[in-house]
């Protein structure tokens, strides 16, 4: 397949190079001329920062830019290329937001988080993809198979409920990761010493239920230990953290005392 | 040594079965006598649920019990092995809770969360001692060393600041986790679908300073998905999962934005 991708961020990088092993990547636009050479480099691609230098000669337009900018583009970028089957990555982006502009558009939504500096276990990584006709479905399939064992044709409603679900799993696990540092950092204590914790933490969540893994003072209802919690923070000047650790501890208990 | 728990909760638990093999557990003492029976079974000790009924032969003395018990029990163990070694094993509360009513005063705070369906891998697991004497000091550290390779001799102070780092680094995530599962499982989408992200997520944060590995809509301040996805939890009836959406949101927003 001749692929070009819309975007230069770390969802298009990690795509592009996966792709390139077995396809073509003719194109990669930014707005980011910079951006857009660094990926195509890469990728033995062409750099473009004009929707209108967009090559017709494409199969597969790929974009992956942030959610806010899916809208806007569609309707230029379907101008140029207006024959081939066009898909957003994004996991809350309805399909509806690219058929307003286009007929041949999908989805190819990787459930995962992606960081410049570590590889991305595709084989691992929930592939979801979606369609307007069976055709151009059955092509999102087959090419998701190829990097992924984990290939799902999921609705814009389920995948949203996904990615909803995900930022709670991750994005909001992954703040817990970075108050917990701020508080030890300010101590100078050594933030890995928490390094076991969170692995047993993740790892026990994705063997048992975690509802039923839950841990800790909030739980118990120790009020001596919330309490004192809350004045570290307040006399470590951390208004932000303490409200944060009352929410979080008032879910807790009413999770597992109000039923 | 001769040992004695008291309290047959997650913690006595999993200490007692690791303890008994190098050592003796005398005997194992609960309110509840079928909570002491059933772990005084598993290691061959006796049990009790009247702090009378101690048996003075006793090197060292283990109060594994949540930490608003502590202050009160240690008042009438300590009239019942006024000789020998008492520790206990909280991470919030200080050495003196002990020593106001005790000499010979200990801490052996293992920073982890027991759970009693999974084994513990203690060689992993960092472990905290601290003693009013340093004859004390170093048969705990001595014990420590036995079960882990991570024993740190820390402070009241400093122990602390771990505790608390710990309730956000996991009693917190889980929560997240726990959250996650809620939204799924209402929409009959299958939790396993996250399990990657999970993993990667808990990886990223223990290789990688896990504010600069922060991803999501709240980090790129996209509005659009932050209120989209608030508007599912109301619509869901889910106005908690809302509130703390949008306060952990913040929190990520003013963490990347505000510096």
């Amino acid at each position: 397949m001749r692929i070009t991708l819309i975007g230069a961020g770390r969802v298009a990088n990690h795509l592009a190079l996966v792709l390139e092993k077995k396809h073509r990547i003719v194109q990669v636009f930014s707005r980011d001329k910079q951006n857009a050479q660094n990926l195509a480099d890469r990728v033995n691609a062409e750099a473009i920062n004009q929707i209108e230098q967009l090559n017709r000669q494409t199969d597969l337009v790929i974009i992956a830019v942030s959610d806010q900018a899916i809208s806007e583009l569609i309707k230029n970028v379907s101008q140029y290329v207006p024959d081939s089957l066009i898909v957003h990555t994004s996991g809350s982006t309805s399909l509806s937001v690219l058929t307003e502009s286009h007929l041949r558009a999908g989805v190819f939504y990787p459930l995962q988080t992606f960081s410049f500096e570590r590889e991305v276990n595709w084989s691992d990584t929930p592939l979801f993809v979606e369609a307007t006709n069976t055709q151009d479905l059955n092509v999102l399939t087959e090419l998701a198979n190829e990097l992924s064992d984990c290939v799902y044709q999921y609705s814009s409603k389920q995948r949203q409920t996904l990615h909803l679900a995900a930022v709670f799993a991750c994005n909001f696990s992954n703040y817990c990761y970075d108050m917990a540092k701020q508080i030890v950092d300010a101590e100078s204590v050594d933030f890995n010493l928490l390094f076991p914790l969170i692995m047993e933490t993740a790892n026990k969540a994705t063997q048992n239920d975690p509802q039923k893994m839950q841990t800790g003072p909030a739980m118990r209802g120790d009020q001596n230990i919330l309490s004192k919690h809350r004045n570290l923070l307040i006399n470590a000047h951390r208004a932000d953290l303490e409200n944060i650790y009352k929410i979080m501890s008032d879910g807790i208990f009413n999770t597992h005392h109000s039923k």
